[in-house]
């Protein structure tokens, strides 16, 4: 078979399959999910050895470090994988809750009821719990899943597929519930975007020219998510101690995620006073600083890098242990720079000054906006959600942590008796 | 200058605008609203007499009765297009918004906050009451708005816009708030829905083959409104009045609105004592019907045409005295039918079964699902939006009806004192 006709095919059983799980009663998808985690748990030589056949594999063919980490499955991710199946289980149910019951004038009673969206196609890379995180979400919201993980990831996934389908077949559900894309043709990513027929929305997750392309070429909305270019401003009237922990625990709690601080704001008035004390937190953890002119000479004695800060810098996400400071006149430049070099993620006001506060809050565009906290706290764990499909940059539809919610949208309802317009 | 950098620099115009406008505080809005009402009525002559070349264009260029009809601005439409600012402005703003606050076990307090979407650029045609409608839920809402009407309504567009300017100037609004595009150029369009580095949004309001041109072209999040192919089914435990009342009046009301009855779908056992009483109904509208051969059984004597409903009847939104009738076997067979052939907008159970109506609500996948309703309730002003951009029939952002909601999104928000984490 064809790729392209393949692709119809798990199109066409996606729709069929999402369904019957848009009707599906809560216990039936929480059991699907708790009958998962026991499988994964049974399966723990075989995921191992599928991982392992990855492993070497992708050693033989010459990934890096970083991209054979994020590909190892431990015992402990597999008890992750467990974990996070019955939290999303121990989640409130988002199908069919019904809000903003009112009357109208003409005496209809109007309300919005949440719905799945249909067919939700995930496109990822290494991280084969991923086909967990998302195959939990999408069931649990009623909706069917088309998963295309990473070919370097492909035993992993499908032996954690093959656990996934354990749990729908124990409680019922159509094996098509959730489909894991059995081919490493690159084609097939062509096809998944493009099935307008069938797929309700496209959510890749990976590197940037993984989302660039499905953004150019998805003839179906994407839920995206772009760069976390987050920022920390100090302004004059923050607390010294506030910025410092807030500052130091965004950038150092970890390097690689898309909430950590890549960029550093501090207001003038505080350079003198606080750059030195950053400066020294950021030694501890090796940082290298890339500075604007006016940071470079408020520090001294730094045994780490430091480099000038170029024009690139202040659009840079690094994912590294490495920070861009930028000392700014005032709140007012602070957020002209966020706003134009940033990528509308997370990012944090440090001050006591109650108006400064509300329009840092009000002007800054992005899809998380906090005083005084770490942007370390931009997640769906976090906030709430469960587990999360992806942390939206998007303005349309859903924006942060997508989770539950935003995997579903709202009808209409109007229950009426008999009533006819005028 | 080219139309491409026409448009480059209506798009930069645009977006410096919306920043502006994205702080405005709601009295400012509100006044620049009124202010375009009292310019719309000082302006009745103007209006009219640039209404007029529209129209006397439109005759040489043989437009037909409905294009003039949708076209002509007559002193009520000024009345309605006035009345319909002074809704806007009564309505609750909704930018800023703070809603689902709580402590998250970090101590960091979360919320949503609801902030405009940036750009809308707007694309119609004829009705030059949309310039007006669009102009002030964008501004309401916060929004900057890029409007493109129908090259055959130019001067009327251009002579509402006037009127626009002049509200937003009385109240120091940025003139590029709300652009009317000056050129009738066709290009115009697709330079507009490929303004990526500009335009969040882009809703367009018209024929089909408008609405699927820019679903295929654009590069930008679309919300938009395919056709309104809506079904009243009369179920077996139908009350008989609610369900001839509602059947009629979803029909007759109004033929040429999206939200009207295009097909009705009768239980078999109570096609015999309804579809006669039914028929008689429609006979006094003159309605055309065309029947399935159970329905065709059953209805004699009808003075209007009947006609052999063909496969086509079913998908068909005939905008028009125009009906299709069907019997089928139950409500489950009804169902399939709707979202099989339907357009996922609006569709309407009559019955006095309570497990049924929930069932159906359930399982019908449309943008508005009704229980013992007319189908003519499902639009803006009896949702209570107040005016509506148009209804999507789209699943992602906004369905149903889209107002000064849909033309919004949601930031999170977190307040916090100095927390890190851990």
């Amino acid at each position: 078979m064809s790729v392209a006709d393949y692709m119809q095919q798990v199109g066409a059983q996606a729709k069929a399959a999402a369904k019957v799980l848009a009707l599906v009663p809560t216990m039936a998808k929480n059991n699907a999910l708790l009958a998962m985690a026991d499988a994964l748990d049974n399966a723990r030589e075989a995921l191992k050895a599928a991982n392992k056949k990855d492993l070497m594999a992708g050693e033989n063919n010459g990934l890096d470090a970083a991209m054979l980490d994020r590909l190892q499955l431990t015992d402990d991710g597999i008890d992750a994988m467990i974990l996070g199946l019955k939290q999303v289980a121990e989640l409130a149910d988002p199908v069919g809750e019904i809000t903003d019951m009112s009357y109208r004038p003409s005496g209809i009673q109007l309300g919005k009821m949440r719905v799945p969206l249909g067919v939700v196609g995930i496109i990822y890379e290494s991280r084969p719990n991923v086909t967990v995180d998302a195959a939990s979400l999408c069931i649990k919201s009623g909706n069917a899943a088309i998963l295309r993980g990473g070919s370097e990831a492909t035993h992993s996934n499908q032996a954690i597929a093959a656990c996934v389908k354990q749990g729908l077949l124990a409680v019922g559900l159509p094996e098509a519930a959730v489909q894991v894309i059995a081919t490493t043709d690159r084609a097939a990513v062509g096809e998944l975007i493009t099935l307008t027929d069938f797929v309700d929305v496209i959510v890749p997750r990976g590197g940037k020219s993984l989302i660039k392309r499905v953004s150019e070429e998805a003839r179906i909305p994407v839920i995206k998510h772009l760069d976390g270019n987050c920022h920390v401003y100090i302004d004059d009237e923050a607390c010294a101690t506030k910025a410092i922990n807030i500052a130091i625990n965004a950038k150092t709690r970890r390097y690689g995620v898309c909430n950590a601080m890549e960029s550093l704001l501090v207001a003038q008035s505080r350079a003198d006073e606080l750059l030195p004390q950053l400066a020294q937190g950021f030694q501890e953890f090796g940082i290298e600083l890339r500075l604007c002119p006016q940071a470079m000479a408020k520090i001294s004695n730094y045994t780490g890098n430091i480099v000038a800060a170029t024009q690139h810098d202040w659009t840079t996400e690094y994912l590294a242990p490495v920070l861009s400071i930028k000392v700014v006149n005032d709140m007012q430049a602070a957020i002209e720079h966020i706003n134009q070099y940033g990528s509308h993620h997370t990012d944090s006001i440090v001050t006591e000054n109650y108006t400064k506060a509300r329009s840092f809050m009000a002007q800054v565009d992005s899809s998380s906006v906090m005083i005084n906290a770490s942007t370390a706290f931009a997640d769906g764990f976090e906030y709430g959600l469960g587990a999360e499909i992806g942390i939206s940059t998007d303005k349309i539809h859903a924006r942060g942590p997508v989770g539950l919610q935003g995997l579903t949208s709202q009808k209409y309802v109007v229950f009426g008796d008999g009533h006819t317009r005028g």
